[in-house]
C-alpha cells in the first residue's frame, strides 16, 4: 500500500486545545457541521419537515437505487437502537435469523435477538476472522427455517471489512433475506443495491457521513417496509410506524433531534461536494495508508493482513516492551492532540486508530509523529508485538 | 391571575429571521446552550465521562432526595423512548399497570403496554378531564393485580396540570408503585420525592431545562433500578443495563449524543443560575399569565379553567368566526416571528401556545400583539369560541 497524496490543503484543525478523535464515531466533524446547530427548529413546522425530506432523499441518492425500490427511514437514538429497530421490524415473530459474528457488533445483534425472544442461530468467528460465503451457504442449506441473515459490514471491534458480496450471493442464491449493519462503513465503502440487494440496512449520523451523534437511519425495500406492519416489539423502534407517519405527515413520530438533523444535512452536502462515496472512501483509504505505513515504520504491527484492512479503523497490537502501558500511551497521545481508541480483542492486548472524520493524510502524519514521541517518552525502544500476537495473526492466513 | 412582571431585561432574541418556538419542545433555547455544541467529544474519553457524571448529579439535585435513595439514568432517543424504557424496565413481565389518561400522552403509555404485551388497564378521561385521587383509589381497590400506576404530570395535549399529589396519595396508601411521565413539567413544576415518592419518573432534555432534543432521562429509586434486571423487552431501552454500565464505567452503553449532552449541561447551569425549579416555574407562570390575559382581551377563551392551567402550554379554542382558518393564522403568526402549535382535542377546534423556553413576559406581550394583528389581517372581528366549545368546558366544572 503505497501512500497516495491528496492535493487538498490540510483540513481545518479543531479549535485550540481540542483533540482530533481517532475513533469510530463520534468523530471529528467540520466546524460548519456544528455551526448548523446554532438554531432552533419547530419539529412540526414546514421548514423542518422539508429538512427531513431532504435528508431522506440525499441518503437514497447514495445507494444507486435506479428502480426506486427502497426508502429511507431515520430513527432516533444511537446506532444500536437502529439495529434493534431493524431486527424487530423486519424479522417476523415466527422468523429465524442467522447472525454472522466476528466481534462485538455481531454478538450484540445476537444479544438483541435474545431480548426479542425470536429464533436465531449464530456463526461466531471469534475476534476477527471473517465469515465466508461458503460457510453461510452451508448454514442456510442445513437449516431451512432461517429466513434472514444479518451481516456486519465493517466490524469495528477489529476493523475488518467483511466480505459482504460473497455473503450476499450465498444468501440470495438460497432465497433468504439479507440485513446489513453498515454502521461504520456506509458513505465511504460502496453499498450499491444493484450489487448487494439487501432487504434492509442501518447506519448512523456520526460515522462516514461525518455528522454528530443522535440518530441513525434504516434504508429498506418498500415491500419490506410494508410487510413490517405489526412485527415490532417496541413502539419507539417500530420502523413501519415511523415510515407510515413520515410518508403521511412529513414528520417523525416522536420528537426528532432537530439540531443533529440540521448538522447531518450540512454533512451530507459536504459529502456530496467532496465527491460522494468514492471520494470519501478514497480520503479515508489515504488516511489509513499513510497512518499504517508510518506506524509500521515505528515497529507496530496490524492485527489484520492488508487484504482485510478497512479504511475505517485499524487495530494494532500493543508492543511487547514492558515499558508500554496503554493508559499512559492514551494520555500522551491525548496531550499531543489525538484521542485514540482502546482495543476490543480478547486474546491479546491491542489498541485502535480510526481513519474516519474530518481529517486527511497531513493529520495522519502528525498522528504517527505523536505515536513515535509517546513511545520515546515511555521509554519503549521497540513497538514490536509479543510473539503470541503474531501467532494469532497467522490464523487469518490459515 | 394578575400578571406579575419580572425585573429582568428582555431575553436575547433568536437570530434574525428565526422565530420563537411557542411549542412544548423542541423550544427556543439560549444561544450559549447551542454554542456548547461547537465541539466534538470522544464518548469513551475521561472528559466526556465527567460530563455524564455532572449531568446525573445536577439532575438529582432537583428532586430533594435527602436520603440518596434515587439515581439518574440518561437514555438516548426522544421522550417517548424514555417512557417505553421506564415501562419496560420497571414493570415486571407479570406486573399490571393502571394507566391514567386524559390526552395523547396517557394513551401512548397504554399503547406502549400493548407493544410490550404486559397486562394493563386504563382510566381514560377523554380530552382533558383530570384523573382524580378517589377514582384511582377505587380502581386499585377493585383490582389487587395492579402493581404500578402511570400518571402524566402535565398532559400537553390540553396543557392540564394533573393532580399528582392526590394520585400519589391514593397509590401509596394502597401499597402500589407510581411511575410518572413528567416530560414537559420537570424542572419548572416541583416534583420532590419527599412529597411524591415515585418509583421512577422520566423527562427529556428539550423541555423545561431548556436543552436541545436528543435524549431523556429516568430518575428512579436505586432499589427499583436493582430490581429491574431482566425485565426489559429491549436491549437499547434497558434502564437496568444502562445504569449498571454507567455505574461501572462512567460511559453510556451505546453512543451518546455528545453535543446534545454538552448543550444540556450548559442548560442545567443556566437553570441553576436562574434560581432552580422555583424561579424557572415562576418565569413560565408569568409567561402564561401575561399571555392568557392578553389573549382573553382579544376575545380568546382557554379550554381549561384557571385552576387547571399549567405554566407549560395553554389550549385556546379556535374562534367561531368563519374567517378564522388555523393554517392561515399559523402562517401569519410565523411571519411575525412566532411558531404556535396545533390543537389535539377531538371534540372542538383548538390551538396551543407554549409558555416554556428561553423567553419572558416581554416576548409574550409581543405574541399577543401578533395574534391581534393576525386576527385583523384575516378579517376576524371576534375571537370568541363557538358555544359548543363553552359547553365542552362546562364539563370540567361539573
Amino acid at each position: 500500500m503505497a501512500p497516495e497524496f491528496s492535493k487538498n490543503p490540510p483540513f481545518e484543525a479543531p479549535a485550540l486545545g481540542e483533540p482530533y478523535l481517532l475513533t469510530p464515531g463520534p468523530l471529528t466533524t467540520a466546524y460548519s457541521v456544528k455551526q448548523a446547530m446554532l438554531k432552533d427548529w419547530g419539529s412540526w413546522d414546514a421548514d423542518f419537515r422539508a429538512m427531513t425530506a431532504d435528508l431522506r432523499r440525499r441518503l437514497l441518492d447514495l445507494i444507486g437505487d435506479e428502480k426506486g425500490a427502497y426508502d429511507c427511514v431515520p430513527m432516533q437514538g444511537s446506532g444500536s437502537f437502529c439495529v434493534e429497530a431493524m431486527l424487530g421490524s423486519f424479522v417476523p415473530k415466527d422468523g429465524k435469523v442467522l447472525v454472522l459474528a466476528n466481534g462485538a457488533y455481531g454478538l450484540r445483534a445476537a444479544q438483541t435477538m435474545d431480548y426479542l425472544g425470536r429464533a436465531h442461530t449464530l456463526i461466531d468467528k471469534g475476534d476477527y476472522l471473517p465469515p465466508r460465503g461458503d460457510e453461510v451457504a452451508a448454514a442456510l442449506d442445513a437449516d431451512p427455517a432461517i429466513t434472514h441473515v444479518i451481516a456486519i459490514h465493517c466490524e469495528t471491534s477489529s476493523g475488518i471489512l467483511n466480505p459482504l458480496a460473497e455473503i450476499s450471493d450465498a444468501v440470495h442464491s438460497r432465497g433468504r433475506k439479507l440485513l446489513v449493519d453498515s454502521m461504520s462503513a456506509f458513505g465511504a465503502v460502496p453499498l450499491e443495491v444493484s450489487r448487494i440487494p439487501y432487504e434492509a440496512m442501518v447506519s448512523s449520523a456520526n460515522k462516514c457521513i461525518e455528522g454528530v451523534p443522535g440518530f441513525g437511519f434504516v434504508i429498506a425495500r418498500k415491500t419490506a417496509l410494508e410487510a413490517a406492519k405489526g412485527n415490532s416489539h417496541s413502539l419507539s423502534l417500530d420502523v413501519h410506524a415511523q415510515w407510515t407517519t413520515m410518508e403521511k405527515t412529513g414528520q417523525w413520530r416522536f420528537t426528532p433531534p432537530t439540531h443533529v438533523v440540521a448538522a447531518f444535512i450540512e454533512a451530507l452536502k459536504m459529502h456530496e461536494a467532496e465527491g460522494g462515496v468514492a471520494a470519501r472512501g478514497a480520503r479515508y483509504t489515504r488516511n489509513r495508508d499513510v497512518m499504517v505505513a508510518g506506524m509500521k515504520e515505528l515497529g507496530f504491527e496490524t492485527l489484520l493482513s492488508d487484504h482485510w484492512l478497512s479504511p475505517i479503523i485499524v487495530t494494532f497490537f500493543c508492543p511487547a516492551d514492558p515499558n508500554f502501558v496503554f493508559s499512559k500511551f492514551y494520555e500522551l497521545m491525548k496531550e499531543k492532540g489525538f484521542i485514540i481508541y482502546p482495543g476490543k480483542l480478547t486474546v491479546v492486548d491491542s489498541f485502535r486508530v480510526g481513519c474516519i472524520g474530518r481529517m486527511d493524510e497531513h493529520v495522519m502524519r502528525r498522528v504517527v509523529e505523536a505515536a513515535g514521541l509517546s513511545l520515546a517518552e515511555m521509554g519503549v525502544t521497540s513497538a514490536a508485538p509479543p510473539s503470541a500476537a503474531l501467532d494469532e495473526r497467522s490464523k487469518l492466513a490459515a
